[in-house]
């Protein structure tokens, strides 16, 4: 009788293990399939401009992430325009910050890259100017990307600012259809940031403007 | 002896199967760490203009997660001088597929979103041209976004052309200072699509240009 109970106490146990573990098992799956669709929406939502970080250098495989994701973003007519100078010297990250108020953080930054658009490789004409959405959509790809795989990135703006522009084609050499458009700044988030909620209903309209 | 054996033989059974469901539950919680980076980085990489949709209209929950991830972009200075025309006329979306060659595929999408800049909400002087690199970026969330959603979309230039810019600008009243940037066409893919490789190391330089 004592090794009876013993036997169905034992199942008993067994069976609320067992059932637990099943439940908590197909929890985490439907929440798996929800998620999945919903994990890059909540990487657009949940980007933001990060500006102080970590000593940690961030590695080679992180970059050539970071860069297929910017040359994955569309060009007009795939024209492909955009060209990128990957930054760790130390010296030339330190200057960037020293000489551009805007850009203070590049001190603290162990990567920068350069987005760059060659005017000579996109449309001629009136079309030449989508370079600068070209390069735009592509930095846009790499600051999600970068949050996307934990790192954090600020946008610093170069083009259309005439002193920026020169400035950096100076400090990088770049060559005369070469214009740098903007400079992410990148490294491991020093503690945690908020993304602002800049959802504006205001901003939309339906069918026309007026 | 006999129920000593069963009572073994049942601990040794329940033993293995909590191994077992711890093991591959373990395994599944790793993988899930790894997928979540990977899905948004994932949304990126096979991204892709996608030109023709099913009939099936889209829901207007759609339509405000496609306007929150687009105002979810960075602006210059926090400008945010992005502004939305949601277009779902039929009549509106075939007269737009009817006049421009490449947006031919208006006539068969079931919505528009066009993304304009309001040249008095950014910077005055030197700085006012952001509003293309503002605009672009919200463009490409908006693309992103529908791409998460199981939506396809494609991203019709409009400026810098100055014809296109005319035309927008009069179609959908447009007051002096709001320029149309692009027009995204959105639907329900109709088939599958491939995104292209675009991946060229060729396009990095490291450290300077020369």
């Amino acid at each position: 009788m004592k090794i009876q109970t013993l036997i169905i106490v034992l199942l008993a146990l067994g069976l609320v293990f067992v059932s637990y573990k099943w439940a908590t098992a197909s929890a985490t799956s439907d929440k798996e399939e929800n998620t999945e669709s919903n994990v890059a929406l909540e990487n657009i939502m949940t980007r933001t401009s990060v500006r102080s970080y970590t000593a940690d250098t961030i590695s080679s495989n992180d970059i050539e992430t970071l860069l297929k994701a910017a040359m994955a973003a569309p060009t007009a007519g795939n024209k492909q325009p955009w060209r990128y100078v990957v930054v760790q010297n130390r010296a030339t990250l330190d200057s960037i910050g020293a000489n551009f108020g805007s850009m203070k953080m590049a001190t603290l930054a162990p990567l920068a890259i350069l987005v760059c658009g060659d005017v000579d490789a996109t449309f001629p004409g009136d079309g030449r100017d989508y370079w600068i959405e070209d390069t735009s959509a592509a930095m846009e790809n790499l600051l999600l990307a970068a949050h996307s795989i934990g790192l954090g990135a600020v946008w610093c703006g170069i083009y259309p600012m005439p002193d920026r522009v020169a400035a950096f084609s100076e400090m990088f050499s770049l060559p005369e259809n070469i214009k740098p458009m903007g400079i992410a700044m990148i490294g491991h988030p020093d503690g945690s940031h908020t993304p602002k909620d800049k959802w504006k209903p205001d901003y939309v309209k339906y069918e026309s403007w007026k």
